[in-house]
């Protein structure tokens, strides 16, 4: 997989389908060079369209460690069928329509299911003049999909467990779980939108969606490339996470391997998603210095406490002039260190969401909290199972949603999402 | 006022107050230059930075005629106190933050209120490293509000009903009403969501959020500089709509003059707000020309029936084969059309959305319709009247939440908010 970033400001437009006479039917056979958009309609091959088309294909899906994207459209779905053919076939469309949707085309070929005009469009339409804004399609499977329906019990990765109820959980079950997931990741939320609506919209009479969630604004940066975003605390958020340029952290602590148990999962990795609800108003009554030593950072600059610049070492043993660490026992990055964890790590792709209100006078706000892991139960458990009993901040949050999914590998030219698990 | 839009896809960092020792007073007297974002340290005034600013003051509002912005973030609110004195000083206080916030500047000038790191911050830094990113704040005032709690029923005017309940409205009352509202629009969401949230939070003792919402991929352009976006019906929309460019038209069907009965509202508007339930999996099954005729548009182009290009003016009387009207009687640009209204249009801005899912399998997506008028009696009320009992597209759509608004004309360099109505 080669992430190819850019700006995606301009109105390159490369879905101009409908209403134009004969168009699906010429460029139907059109082929789709590796990680470039090619406009469909005379082959207009952009160098704008280029740099904002991450590629579908490689060891492991795109998503993960491609440079975060600025929006963020995730869904959780339930399996309706208990036909196992019924859900490969849709794997198999699933897989087609994500080669296209990535490279800026319309998820068909030619625009119509079953034959023109009479027919529904086979695309939604609503990203027609919109460029591919470096989308990325990741697809996970839940727990529950490895019950007694498909035959697929003795594949479920012992990874992939029920994740424990943690001090403090407030779980909705209509924000947690799901048989399947889809992340869309993209520079505009209409092209993520668009493509998880028209995956949900092929999945009709297969899967239906179970909870849905829109975020914005990259709470962390997965690339060295990128400066560090900030969540609604108002702090830079992921200045220590995993980055797509660690490849032996990533080895490490990221991409399961064949004798990590189920060899369909090698090159994969679990997903820990996480609605955390923040009390951004009891947060904003809280001074200056209290929200750092919160946090264990400087809120303008990032620096850990004790440290100079937001990409100094952290040295969680800095002491201060009464002798006690500059960053509290109780701060988040003390208790998320790979320091205080036996070396766990975890890769963060997170967005900021808000929900609308809470009925009660404030915005129902917060982040949702996407981690990649190799194995869950040594890294994000024990991490937040420490955060949820000891974290300063936990006063000022509430998870709300909690769900895991184990992320197969990435797609060869011809293969599809989970070939690996039911191949 | 003077839009300048641009490109914002540069990490200009503009706002970098917090942990920067003694930058606050430094900077506390830094002038505003009107349009042009003003870096606060050292004063880099970069050309990036000043063609995303748009001019807070003039004789309206920027917001209503400014070119669509990508990201809106809408908040009705409810006044909780009733002491006129506090609601005024708030408005005052929102109106100096306002000004900042749309030069690219922190809320308040120091960072901290009451002074320094044993304070809270005095703005909540999630967009301390964002540009303006186009940034622009509209405030409007309820029915609500003209009750007997501030003496301002006899300022009401006659031209902001209580919205009539039409045919087919489900609306729910969590999301409608409201004394006053904000509307923040900016190309980057994490703006408009810093925006109102820092609002909200001035507002603590005096207002609180009644509902909220936010939407993307603007639905509709206000200006001929624009191309014309997508709904999620998948349709280009506001080919017709009124422009800034139509200053005649404006004038006479958005702007309220003196002699519309209360002379603080000359040069204001009236805003419509309706969320618009969108049943996009039903429509998604409805064939490409039923789609085609429900809109009375083609899906590819945007041209109307009978028409070969998106901006060929719309002949409600092209015939088909049949006898009958291309453009059929019940479509929706029909029913809209000025031609069938007895010439009342309105100036649109909606957004689309997607809130998670509906609990029943679907997404929760739709519109939320924004719209500015002169009058809403004469002209939002009577074309909803004919859309909601003759549409075809009632059967895709549900109107789930209302509300209306006086837009108060436009703000001087040392005035404020609703300046006319209590001053």
């Amino acid at each position: 997989m080669t992430p190819q970033t850019g700006t995606d400001d301009g109105a390159v437009s490369r879905r101009r389908l409908f209403g134009l006479a004969g168009a699906g039917a010429a460029l139907a056979g059109a082929g789709v060079a590796a990680g470039i958009g090619i406009d469909r309609l005379g082959g207009e091959n952009t160098a704008q369209a280029a740099v904002t088309t991450v590629d579908f294909h490689g060891a492991h899906q795109a998503g993960i460690v491609t440079p975060t994207q600025q929006n963020l459209h995730f869904a959780a779905l339930n399996v309706t069928t208990k036909d196992r053919a019924k859900l490969v076939k849709l794997l198999r469309t699933w897989t087609e329509a994500a080669r296209r949707m990535t490279a800026g085309q319309e998820v068909v070929a030619n625009g119509a299911i079953g034959g023109g005009a009479e027919a529904p469009p086979g695309d939604t339409g609503e990203a027609l003049d919109l460029p591919a804004s470096s989308l990325t399609l990741t697809v996970g499977f839940g727990p529950s999909l490895f019950d007694d329906r498909f035959g697929l019990a003795a594949k479920r990765p012992e990874q992939l467990i029920d994740l424990p109820l943690f001090p403090k959980d407030k779980l909705d079950p209509a924000r947690g779980g799901g048989d399947l997931c889809v992340q869309a990741c993209a520079n505009d939320p209409q092209v993520a939108v668009h493509a998880v609506r028209n995956l949900v919209r092929l999945g009709f009479g297969v899967t239906e969606v179970r909870w849905s969630q829109l975020g914005f604004g990259r709470s962390s940066s997965t690339s060295r490339t990128q400066t560090t975003p900030r969540n609604l605390f108002g702090f830079k958020d992921g200045t220590n996470n995993i980055k797509a340029e660690d490849t032996d952290v990533l080895r490490e602590q990221v991409w399961a391997d064949a004798a990590d148990g189920q060899p369909w999962m090698a090159g994969g990795t679990y997903l820990v998603a996480r609605r955390i609800r923040m009390h951004i108003e009891t947060w904003d009554r809280e001074r200056l210095t209290g929200q750092e030593e919160i946090i264990g950072r400087k809120k303008g600059d990032g620096a850990a406490l004790g440290q100079a610049a937001e990409f100094d070492p952290v040295d969680l043993h800095v002491g201060g002039k009464d002798g006690k660490p500059l960053i509290p026992e109780d701060s988040h990055i003390r208790l998320a260190s790979h320091e205080t964890l036996n070396g766990a790590r975890i890769l963060r792709r997170g967005y900021n969401f808000v929900d609308g209100s809470d009925g009660v006078g404030h915005l129902e706000a917060g982040l949702f909290f996407l981690a990649f892991n190799r194995d869950s139960r040594r890294q994000f458990v024990p991490m937040q199972q420490a955060l949820s009993t000891k974290d300063a901040m936990m006063e000022y949050i509430q998870h709300t949603g909690s769900a895991h999914f184990a992320i197969p590998p990435g797609v060869s030219e011809k293969g599809y999402w989970g070939e690996g698990l039911f191949g």
